[in-house]
């Protein structure tokens, strides 16, 4: 069997979708989203690691504990974060509300917000909106593509990639994790398949993807409040082979992969997207550390800004990471469209065609290749560019 | 005896300082500073924590090991690093010609630079100043603030601050720590005072000191190849009584912290100069790490920018750190004119007036404590805030 990536959406058998309006969000935006099995599911889960965490991430990680879901419930225009107990106690009405709809236990029901921090969700609207949302759930792309829109918060676009292993699909929705006024925006993914994963291996799985795909993108270093990543298969059915089982993994990352590098595009006034990959690393978490002191460095986004392929700031970069490794072994390349340019070796620049590279830097895609020299484990990031319209965005708010 | 921090600079006793033209920066420009302590004094230093390391750093810290120093010569216009052999020949030739110069061993020789990285040090330019650096040597102010004009790179003015203790003086210099296009800049620090300061407490003392002041200081995160901050006081004399010596080590703190400010408030593009406590850390790390991340954070940063009293994205910030705490237990203040003002506590905002905050955030000063609530360990930084100017200044150069 053989993946097919696919340029459109595509609906997942034994999952129903809707996205409505319910009134947290100015008149006629959808805002409330649903996501409905056909019976209750399995179930893994990753959420934010900030210690500042919504309610409703609270009562999602309490309910994931039982790695099992039938439904998922997501709002957007209010986080429902630093909302105190009333907050606590809205996050636990929509999932009630959702539970006896379902005739299912309430930790079947996973619940995520996102928008605004800091002001109480109007629950009233959230539970008013329920009955339309269940009566608009669709089986097919209308479903997905209203439930993509209703999750959206400052996102430009929905955030939607599918895939085919033989007979089975995998689609993921997400929504940007560019953080925004008036407070803090949010990563949210939702992957379906009805591929009936191993029960044994789901939570593995899912940690490997989301570390290779959400984990690995940067806009701007922050994490929210809400951040949440779900992952919902069938309870059994047909064991797969172990091939299928392989080759349905590699679809759900490359899907994964494909909706957070979509995040990282639609970053906030990103105008391209960086691919910083670390090799020759001692460990794999100085790898990650190298990465990430290159993709998060303001110095550095700011050169990614400017077409600057300026070595120097990413030498200095890594160099102040954890990672240890000798600059004079170092090894640095720009790739884009094919090519790959080295940059500096032997502790000193070459003679590079720099206006080339800069040329080069003026696409919308590209990336650097550092390797350390110094052992074998690699890292790949995606991050943007740090531009004026970033500070646009988040600085020309007032509270 | 009281501590005097004085308006203007004081030359110390026994430092003559010199700042002259050699031809690294363009016409007319210093770009060439020497300091000659009258006899062989003792030194403190500090360097830069980066793996990449500038060739005039490796000497000085392989000089530096000797705890002794004579004379300190700094080159703006070219930062000498990832220039390879060449780049450290060069620094060697600088301290060996100023050493016998002063008929004194060449690891009683510090030698800094600030400026461009990866291209090559125009060594014969530089040495070939040196005659009139020697020969313009002045014990007042005019060779001090003629060193302060040389070593300046992108820096809008010269960074100085003295005080006196009874008879002693202390005077510091420095330079910016923003880093600008072309490449990286550097924060360079210059201590110099005729106390004769104990031998034994010296390296602890400076430890203490610039973990205090320029290592609280945030401007972008990065650090610099080529960062250095030395302290040069005499070896010997009257002995210092411990009360004196207690007044000695506050006057030098606070002129490093006037110094370490004055980068911050000078920092690319910078607007206002934004002070961040974080109180009630378990542990010195924390409270440090804590900090830190708010400090760096670009939403914070822009935040403070367009003076919006975001506090959801303080906590958020901090929340990512290393930091233990409980949000629910955390309180956050803004402080500004002597005011201070509750904005979180009790996991949730509370109902500040939210117009009057952002009013005092137009100011050039103000700040923001942190209670963790999780322990009696806290760290105070200072950054400022990210504007279009930082974007402009970084990004608009094309190597």
């Amino acid at each position: 069997m053989t993946i097919s990536m696919l340029e459109g959406a595509k609906a997942v058998p034994g999952f129903r979708l809707s996205g409505v309006h319910c009134g947290l969000k100015g008149e006629g935006q959808l805002d409330l989203g649903l996501i409905v099995a056909e019976k209750s599911g399995l179930l893994a889960a990753r959420f934010t690691q900030n210690q500042v965490v919504a309610a409703p991430v609270q009562l999602s990680r309490a309910h994931g504990a039982g790695e099992r879901c039938r439904a998922v419930v997501v709002n957007s225009g209010n986080a429902n974060a630093c909302t105190g107990p009333a907050g606590m106690a809205a996050a636990e009405a929509t999932a009630q509300q959702v539970a006896s709809q379902l005739s299912c236990p309430a930790y079947e029901i996973q619940v995520a917000s996102t928008g605004v921090i800091g002001r109480p969700l109007d629950a009233e609207a959230l539970l008013g909106g329920l009955p339309a949302a269940f009566s608009q759930l669709n089986d097919g792309n209308e479903g997905l593509m209203a439930f993509a829109q209703a999750i959206m918060t400052t996102d430009q676009g929905p955030k939607i990639q599918s895939a085919t292993v033989g007979s089975y699909t995998v689609t993921v929705v997400g929504k940007g994790a560019g953080m925004i006024a008036p407070n803090l925006a949010t990563m949210l993914a939702f992957a379906i398949t009805d591929a009936p994963l191993p029960k044994l291996l789901l939570a593995d799985l899912w940690d490997r993807v989301v570390r290779k795909s959400f984990n690995a993108i940067v806009v701007d270093g922050d994490t929210s409040t809400n951040d949440t990543a779900l992952l919902l298969c069938p309870d059994g059915g047909e064991a797969l082979s172990e091939n299928t089982l392989a080759e349905i993994q590699r679809a759900l990352l490359a899907c994964c992969r494909s909706v957070a590098q979509q995040m990282v595009a639609d970053g906030e006034g990103a105008r391209c997207l960086v691919e910083i990959q670390v090799s020759g690393a001692a460990t794999k978490d100085q790898a990650d550390d190298a990465a990430r002191a290159v993709a998060t460095s303001l110095l550095c986004k700011t050169a990614f800004h400017g077409a600057d392929p300026n070595w120097g700031r990413i030498l200095a970069a890594a160099g102040r990471s954890r990672a240890q490794f000798d600059p004079d072994k170092a090894r640095l390349h720009l790739t884009a469209e094919g090519e790959s340019i080295l940059l500096f070796e032997a502790g000193m620049p070459v003679a590079a065609d720099w206006a080339h590279c800069s040329a080069l830097m003026e696409k919308r895609r590209y990336g650097f290749v550092l390797d350390l020299n110094n052992g074998d484990k690699g890292r790949r990031l995606w991050t943007c560019d740090l531009g004026h319209n970033y500070v646009t965005l988040n600085s020309e708010y007032t509270t």
